[in-house]
């Protein structure tokens, strides 16, 4: 059985490069309304991945968004200024930090200002001001000039850049580190497992800081959760009664890489290969409904509220997730012994509900003694011949 | 005088069926902005009709909007699944609750994935899974098949069944009563006339549970009234300076039915009617600002915000009011003793509002002693001919 | 230099007149969307003048919008009327007060009932209601008779009123003066001078009154200033970043009159009187960048959130701003001595952002001794030749 047509409850979304140069790049994902309608929920948000070089900077951009920065991989030195006031955090992986709308690239602004309001400003002479604030600054920049040229002028600025030795340096210097902070400040980054993990067992472990546990997600109404699903393990069956999930794979050998790009085309090749091509129309489209997507690393995918998934990994899996809607969201899980919604069902509702009688029912629920994470094979069988060529992981769900 | 011309600022909405059989039906109320552009501020917003007969159960299925859930006659009880909790509560008529979004029919989730992932789930092989869990359930859906082979897939599922007497004594275990408990907890039922209502004379009561009052509507920004006028009474005009508010008749004699269908069309065919269509076209325009609504059971109908209107019912009357955007609403009386904001105008102001003088305009509204409710006949002079065919009300509006 | 090129992203807008006559007008700005594309954020928002002659009254009018009331010039006294309560402010220039939806025109509503809901809800003969409450209130009306014909219906009913001496007095008696208010009531006036200035100097001074610093405007989450700038002073380069803020100037001396019409076309009429035409497309294009826009009084226009700005005073100035999207909106100055974001950039990175060294910038910056308010010419220098014809104020911004 390897059922594979996409579905579009299950979109699958493509990153455009904003800015790329030696040091890095950042790319922007392709809106969520743009890709489907049943996410026209998340028309407000989008998804930036930054990647660099160790010993390099992201310069401030301008930023009319707010912002929720995960660190996926590596550790980086945060700067955060304010009118009066500059904060410096050492961030590692899983800091998580809100950072508010209204950054700005402080010399492409005052380099549209003219002669007189510049003079006054700064109380001094229009040549001074043009040579130590305005006049493009080439220390750097000339090497990839010819690379630039080709651009359009969002992307002749420098954006990442080299530091040196004595730079670094002197950025290091009275930065704090947020692995101290307690997770409910309303300014300073939270590590996604400072606290003790909301599902864990042998086969994986959840961490997740809602809206209700942290100030900085309150207004935003977003959760960020940290999913680590062992080799040959499943996260079993599940749906978020209010949010919608934005997943990314984190996978740390390859270093920060998020997401990626996946051919839309690939559906209808997919459907040529398909060993259960021959059984006819009618098997494909009841196939429709029993497809599990294989998808590859660098896919962000996007879980709408209400609808079940399951996530099987073949090897191990690190998923980052944001929850929209996330205030007041349940995770109902339908299968395991613990959170499961169908345990909680009444025993004569159960039986109106499932053909089984309560007996069948209850004793077919105790099977599986794991909660939230189990063996991605049951344990109480005969294994059918493996599969050769494995994805990453694979997401199972229904509708 | 009778002029009975429907105005597009009073929209009457139609109701269609989801679900039909012997134990009752579930039917939806047309989107509300399909009907008329000034309920554009509706459109998050549907009513549904639930109905059944005794001794019978409605089974879980998918919600994903927050419910306020009403219930306008008969008793039943509620059950609220969590993931590690389940809440039962007996209900009677005026006991409201919300419910959050996120409710799911299991057994058709189930029946979406594969096998694989399923024999993980749930630790054991699939042909008892599906045999327990899946197979269509056909113990007591047989004898509707020909009707249900008739409509769509959605239909074709178990929606309301009928319990046997084991079964209800088993559900009936350990619920809790609604009528004990406080109107502000979080997440219990309250009762509409749990507290006093909030105007009240031998013409009328009207109760009401606002957002300020009840911690479940806060979210919502909801309020939920309900208005019991006496046959030959009025309750006075009024407008809402904030909320919008949907009313449905609550007539208990004919068994939980909430509202119903009205012809479209039947504008024209009542002005045929109208003794007073001779008068000539000029006078028909003015009737149309001074026309009243004879509105039958069964009739859904929307009072805007800052809509003035008017209530008079020609027998016992009972309404069930939902304010939307009710936080801050008030309720501004045109007449009568009480909340009545003509008689907080400023003496100097009022003879610049009206063509009266102050003593003339003071003399008019004292002659009122009533207050919110009042006699439909003015008590001081003869009455004309009686009306021999009288609607079950009228709604008496202005603009 | 003298670049006048109007820019999209510094939308001007227009008023129209609802209501005129020998006492006074309301007008009502055009909506923000129609204007430009990028205040679509401002759709749910409008811009209302009133303005009177002394010893008149603005009758009430139907409101279904909350209001902010700001009173520019001149005394007034504002009645609020509540269905239980009538509450009177006597108001002076800098006195806000918002108000809540739902003000009707009672006499108007009124107007619209039928004989018999009238009869029973004022307990009396429909010919005494019409006679006192509903007849067209002729007494002070019949001279503008005339003019009104040629209006549409809205217009025809009598808006703002003369007032006797003795009806002054009347309504003058119980009211409240809202100088001696506390700035944190839920429901009286407070001024925008009644704190301390947020930012002050010789040559301007800047009054906020925030959402967090007054409940009224934590709801609709705008925060109202006023802002003086001296003869020859500039307000510091600056952007908000969160806040789009609605600026209006407030020239006392021309009796409350807070905005006015501007010509679209005249972009086009002034790139032919612009002196620097002949310089070919490109020098055009680059002026576009650096261009500043002098505005006349009665002009309305709208800074955009992160969008740089700074002003300049021909002669004392006074603006009225309203900050939509106000809730933990920051200031940030780009030069100056206080709150300059550019003076919070670490050492090392001030040299990857601008082309100086760290000891040029710094040197640079300190030039500027003052903060948010400073001289429009800067001291250092030689002046140019002053220019012959000043506008009022110029804006100077950037993107």
């Amino acid at each position: 059985m390897a059922a594979t047509t996409i579905k579009a409850s299950f979109p699958l979304l493509m990153f455009q490069t904003l800015f790329e140069n030696d040091n890095g790049h950042i790319r922007l994902l392709q809106k969520f309304d743009e890709r489907s309608k049943i996410l026209e929920n998340l028309q407000n948000y989008r998804l930036l991945e930054y990647k660099s070089k160790p010993h390099t900077i992201f310069l401030p951009q301008q930023t009319d968004a707010d912002f929720i920065l995960v660190v996926l991989s590596g550790k980086a030195i945060l700067t955060v200024l304010e009118p009066n006031d500059r904060n410096s955090f050492n961030l590692e992986r899983g800091d998580t930090i809100k950072l508010p709308a209204g950054s700005q690239n402080q010399q492409s602004i005052l380099s549209e200002f003219n002669k007189n309001i510049l003079e006054a400003s700064f109380n001094t002479g229009y040549e001074e001001i043009e040579k130590v604030l305005l006049e493009e600054h080439d220390k750097e920049t000339q090497h990839r000039r010819s690379l630039r040229d080709k651009r359009d002028h969002s992307q002749e600025e420098d954006v990442i850049v080299k530091l040196s030795r004595g730079q670094i340096e002197e950025l290091s210097k009275n930065e704090k580190s947020s692995s101290k902070k307690s997770v409910s400040s309303e300014s300073e980054p939270f590590n996604l497992r400072s606290r003790n993990p909301v599902y864990s067992n042998k086969f994986g472990r959840f961490f997740e800081i809602t809206p209700e546990k942290n100030p900085q997600l309150q207004d935003l109404n977003v959760f960020v959760n940290s999913v680590e699903i062992k080799e040959g393990s499943l996260l079993l069956p599940h749906y978020n009664s209010r949010a919608i999930v934005i997943v990314t794979v984190n996978d740390e050998n390859r270093d920060f890489e998020l997401v990626g790009q996946r051919n839309e085309n690939q559906q209808g090749q997919r459907k040529e290969d398909d060993e259960e091509e021959e059984q006819g129309e009618e098997e494909i489209n009841k196939q429709v409904k029993n497809y599990k997507a294989k998808l590859s690393r660098e896919d962000v995918f996007v879980i709408p509220a209400g609808h079940p998934v399951a996530i099987k990994a073949s090897s191990n899996l690190d998923l980052l997730g944001f929850g929209i809607n996330a205030k007041n969201n349940q995770r109902n899980f339908l299968a395991g012994g613990e959170d499961n919604v169908i345990g909680q069902i009444h025993q004569p509702v159960k039986e109106l509900v499932f053909p089984g009688s309560v007996q069948e029912i209850d004793r077919l629920l105790e099977n599986q003694k794991q909660s939230h994470f189990a063996n991605a094979q049951p344990e109480h069988r005969e294994r059918g011949i493996h599969e050769t060529r494995d994805p990453l992981y694979s997401i199972l769900d229904a509708f």
